[in-house]
């Protein structure tokens, strides 16, 4: 085999410029039901067909009443009214009220046409079967007006919104039960090489189970993305080329494995003969290898092979991808800071990714080895150290991303 | 109707005590596929059946070779060694070596018995069809043992800890597929009110749609819970009586509205029926008149009827008990800082949650009334102001809790 070292590796913003212009969020779109639609994008604007609340409201348990007939009102000068009617939540006042008259109403109740205010329960008093108030109230007190939610012809949610509880309570005030949102880029997971085996099936000599293909599907599902995950394709050229060439039904290629120099180069080589490579060799530690490119339109990304390699750049370069191929804003990372618990030598001239644990206060770095899984199953999170940077000392403060 | 203002309003770090004290984990498990385990919390220790790797395999590209051959390479000394096989990752080894001699290895490939270390291809150059070696190579070097990554008997993932891509992967590595965790906790959404009219249906006069049926399912998904919707009862004591009997099938009953005072107090009636009330009243703006409660040790949560009441309320406290129904830990909000764009006048002795947007680096207030859903379906995250604190001054830095 050749093995042909990488020579030029391109700083990580670079990679990230050259993936954000070569990605285009995906325009199909679906009808989802709104008990579904969280984390969805909308697709359209919503507009909203009626008046939220469609009727003056009161706000506040009272009495509805005339506001005029209280602007004499005070200690000295209590007024008194008397109560014709009680308006509950849901009813529809059935009476009228004259000037010295009230009703009583309930939070949310509908205020009959004829009253402009309701004094709260609280600042009256019940004498001799009348309502007694001491104050003057003001025209408007504690009634919520027709529309004051939403008007009729506004805006409720834009395309491109994120769905959050909240939208959706605005969708349902407004009796919105399907969105048309943007489909899920559908994530076509080829796991490839001779010494991966399927889960379920027994281990052969010289084989190790597929962790991969289980992290990204996972990663991607957590950022709105729908995996598809294929057979394991051995390291013969065909076959990898034929399941590429099926990959491309879908809206991105993930390969992991297979971009290292001495790896036969093999996805290179399929990239190259049907489309092109916009990168090979990022400077990250770990995951040096990333191979980028672009078949027909459609991304492909080559991660590293090694487990923890392969899901550091995950988080890094996949992530962004997923989202934004998804019509997602970028990820708005959990971070917290730490204390770091021991030295950390790093390389100049690498971006390094440091997988930590917490505890205490502290980042307790458990990086082990690109290889081994556990380097980052059994991390909270991971720091970065940049490519200036050689040495973090022990107690520095540091921000860790948490997974 | 009676209307008894709400007189000894609890803090918030109270309530969240009473509730904490009164919460019990779920201890039903299942099984659950290892692509659906994201966000699941693990009800078993998990043990290593198996070392991982289950061989000493090379971490790089390169040469496997006896290290004593080279303890006397140098520049002015190379020594040169005699290449009898390739071995491929996922290959077996089929010759061992002697003195003299190597064998090329790709990384991930099994390192023959008979060979201690591996020289990476960039040390190496090619003369005369051999590979020379011009410095020594330290024992052990570029090979992972077997076990490195994780021992026979070793513990994988601990019960209790929540499942992430890395966790996923781990499981991965020994051949996992299936995996005992905490079943989700079932919620029981009854909503009530003569004026809530169900999405679909038609509204009649003086009813709105039923908004926080959505927004609390949609949180209640969102923090690992399984909402199971009632159909709308209307204010009626033995139907509200009887949907609250129902409910005690699930691991908590919500409720929203008919908390406040003057709202018929039907549902703190059937809570001191059956059980006992644990607080009523809040100081918190808005959502005072939460209602908590427990009936035959299942909990029963009383939310404002006000969509934003409802649902901050549901941010602050139904959150908390749903994650720790589900075994899961207290959530990591995402916070960001903001400068405020307007002063805002709070309350002192009430905790104030004021619902804002995001715009050029500025939280601006987007609060309409508690009654507006779209107070907080416009809004990015909240802020809060504690009891003591009366005024924000315009351009205070604030932190914001996203949605």
């Amino acid at each position: 085999m050749k093995m042909n070292p990488l020579k030029s590796l391109i700083s990580i913003e670079e990679a990230h410029k050259i993936i954000g212009n070569s990605i285009k969020p995906i325009s199909e779109v679906e009808y989802i039901d709104i008990l579904e639609l969280e984390g969805r994008v909308s697709a359209e604007d919503i507009i909203s067909p009626m008046d939220v609340p469609p009727f003056r409201r009161a706000s506040m348990d009272g009495f509805a009443i005339k506001s005029s007939d209280t602007f004499n009102a005070s200690a000295e000068n209590p007024i008194l009214l008397e109560c014709i009617d009680i308006i509950q939540a849901g009813d529809v006042p059935k009476k009228e009220i004259k000037s010295g008259e009230c009703v009583q109403i309930a939070t949310g109740a509908m205020v009959p046409n004829s009253a402009d205010s309701v004094i709260q329960v609280e600042l009256t008093e019940l004498i001799n079967g009348k309502v007694q108030i001491i104050s003057p109230i003001a025209p408007g007190t504690n009634i919520s007006k027709a529309g004051i939610d939403l008007k009729k012809g506004e805006i409720v949610v834009r395309k491109g919104d994120v769905f959050t509880p909240g939208k959706i309570g605005a969708l349902a005030s407004i009796n919105k039960t399907s969105v048309l949102v943007y489909k899920k880029p559908r994530v076509a997971i080829i796991p490839t090489g001779n010494e991966i085996a399927k889960l379920g099936s027994s281990l052969k000599e010289g084989q190790v189970y597929d962790i991969n293909t289980y992290t990204i599907a996972t990663l991607v599902k957590k950022n709105g993305g729908n995996p598809i995950i294929f057979d394991i394709i051995p390291d013969e050229i065909q076959k990898i080329e034929s399941a590429i060439l099926k990959g491309l039904e879908y809206d991105i290629i993930l390969l992991s494995g297979g971009s290292s120099v001495g790896e036969r180069d093999l996805n290179i080589k399929i990239i190259q003969k049907y489309g092109k490579v916009l990168f090979h060799g990022v400077q990250i530690k770990p995951g040096k290898p990333t191979l980028y490119g672009l078949i027909k339109d459609k991304p492909i990304l080559n991660l590293p092979g090694y487990p923890t390699s392969c899901l550091t750049n995950s988080y890094i370069f996949l992530v962004p991808i997923i989202r934004k191929l998804g019509n997602l804003p970028p990820e708005r990372p959990r971070t917290i800071q730490a204390k770091l618990s021991k030295k950390i030598v790093s390389r100049l001239g690498r971006h390094q990714i440091y997988t930590v644990r917490l505890e205490n206060g502290y980042a307790i770095p458990v990086f082990k080895e690109s290889g081994a899984i556990t380097s980052i199953a059994w991390a909270d999170g991971y720091i970065e150290i940049p490519y200036n940077v050689d040495l973090l000392e022990k107690d520095e403060i540091v921000n860790v991303y948490l997974f």
